[in-house]
């Protein structure tokens, strides 16, 4: 960080099999048009529920991006 | 929620007559640039006083839209 | 308050038309096989958006009720 | 907010139609003395139930005014 | 969420695995005696220390389940 | 916690004479028909005033127990 | 509560003894001016330390009293 | 703290130079009818932007006094 | 605020001077493309440290921003 | 507080009587080797339950001591 | 817990593969000289991304151990 | 952060002439026995009032530094 500004973009990514993959999915949808991501900080986790079994993983993150 | 990513977008719409109507407000003027909105979820309710009475209402939302 | 016990049910309720409908018709659906329900305080306000409509508000209650 | 100093009063209004009318009176009943108020923010939702109903709406708020 | 009411349900499930699986544990058991859960929210995560290692995840979550 | 899924369930007990003592009833109450209790954790100290004496102590915990 | 506006007023009661007389203090401070308080809410515990052990409580609160 | 109870007051001061600027000018404008403060804490951070800068500095701070 | 909606921009300032500074020059960079600036709320002051000293502060800022 | 540093350590005391002496347990044990302790504020207050009793305090503090 | 106290430690785990393995990085590391750990507490979930991946998980755990 | 541990200490440094000074003083004070401080968060911002002035800057920040 030496004098940037960052921005912060708050994104919920989803994934049927980890909590991991789903921020991985955010960062890489992000990632298709912010090529200045540094950092990310969950600020949720949900999911839904489909027949007894927990199917997606929702997890919110903040992604922080150097502003060019 | 289909494995898409949705963007959390936070605005503060304002009205005179109601805490729907700032909220209904401020979803319609986010969707005059965004078709994606899904949900929205309330983070602050405020408002000015002008002369003894509560003359407008501002709620700020965090708006969850689908990335296309 | 006289020495009783009270137990706290958190639920969501739903409408198209208001936030105080919401909560009444959360209230309601409690008071079916609850008739000792006393208060209730808001956990949470969100909604779903519908053709760029703020189209029903989901209010989170949690309401307190004497343990007979 | 021209170097001015603001007083925040926290009090509960009560009202037994709206969400909006507890926050109207609480405002209308400070301001009887204080004729300086300039914006609140609520801090709380609560609510009676009487016979099953949801019977009064209880809005605690923040009511900033200029220190004279 | 079409006009019904929904249940939260605060319950901490328990895995040696994995978040993940201390979550669906928490699920597959409410599911036993609930056909309609919808949604979880995690509110919680903690775990048990053992000779040096995490032993236990401990994974508190909220269960929405539709109210019939 | 051996694998097993623990509910928490929201009480608020009340007391004239202690905070302890309004917990101990809270979970006295919830033990009579609820033997798989283990452990609590405070959400909220209340009270009543009654001629200038704080008159009531109520206290809210989460109770957590084992389901079987 | 009819239609009452109610004040809180928020302070620190502190004793020697234990937590309920640094709360019982306050209440009894308050209402040498106040006589409409009706309930308090607890909203910090913190206390002093004087040669190794714990020598005043000092317990904030809210004292929520009606507006005549 | 000698046995005495504190009372909190919430106000917000301003200033167009600095965080520590603002908080003095919110001392100083309560200790034109109270002398009996003894400290503070901030609650919050926020401002004005005029013509794309940082105009004005507001900071909410809780004032603890003794009460005579 | 009349009856327009307004978005929250979430940003992280640095400077290596003070938290006004970092405040200031991330206000300065939104303004770059963004001229209608009016308020900010601090969410988080943190820093970094170097050689035994805090050699940066980075300080997180809510800009308000009306929409055209 | 004259110009020194405090150092914030976190504990949680444990009893079988009270909630005060959970505290006076935690500052007595810290106390052995820690000879500038001066404040501590409380974090949680948690309990064990055996039997259908609250059979146990375990209250966390931060305990504030000045850095020699 | 038996009338004893504990300490709890706040760390930040580090891992390039999972949040379960960055927790198990801090308990081992704090568990080199440390031979009473009992549980812990995840208190933030954060992460780098490095082209456009999360490439590292950083998570902050209180460890709670028995003082000896 | 190359999958090492870090450790978070709290500490409250002072200061009478500004914030910045007063986490600069806990900065410097922590650093005369660990030379591997990395970054700062601030927690809290007090402060003392001596003859109707701010006559003293607290404020707490946790710092994290490698383990070594």
């Amino acid at each position: 960080m030496n004098e940037h500004t960052f921005e912060l973009t708050e994104v919920t990514g989803t994934s049927s099999s980890s909590i991991e993959d789903a921020i991985q999915s955010a960062v890489s949808r992000v990632g298709k048009t912010n090529r200045e991501m540094r950092w990310f900080q969950v600020t949720e986790i949900r999911g839904a529920i489909h027949e007894g079994k927990a199917s997606q993983w929702q997890v919110t993150v903040k992604i922080g991006s150097r502003m060019e």
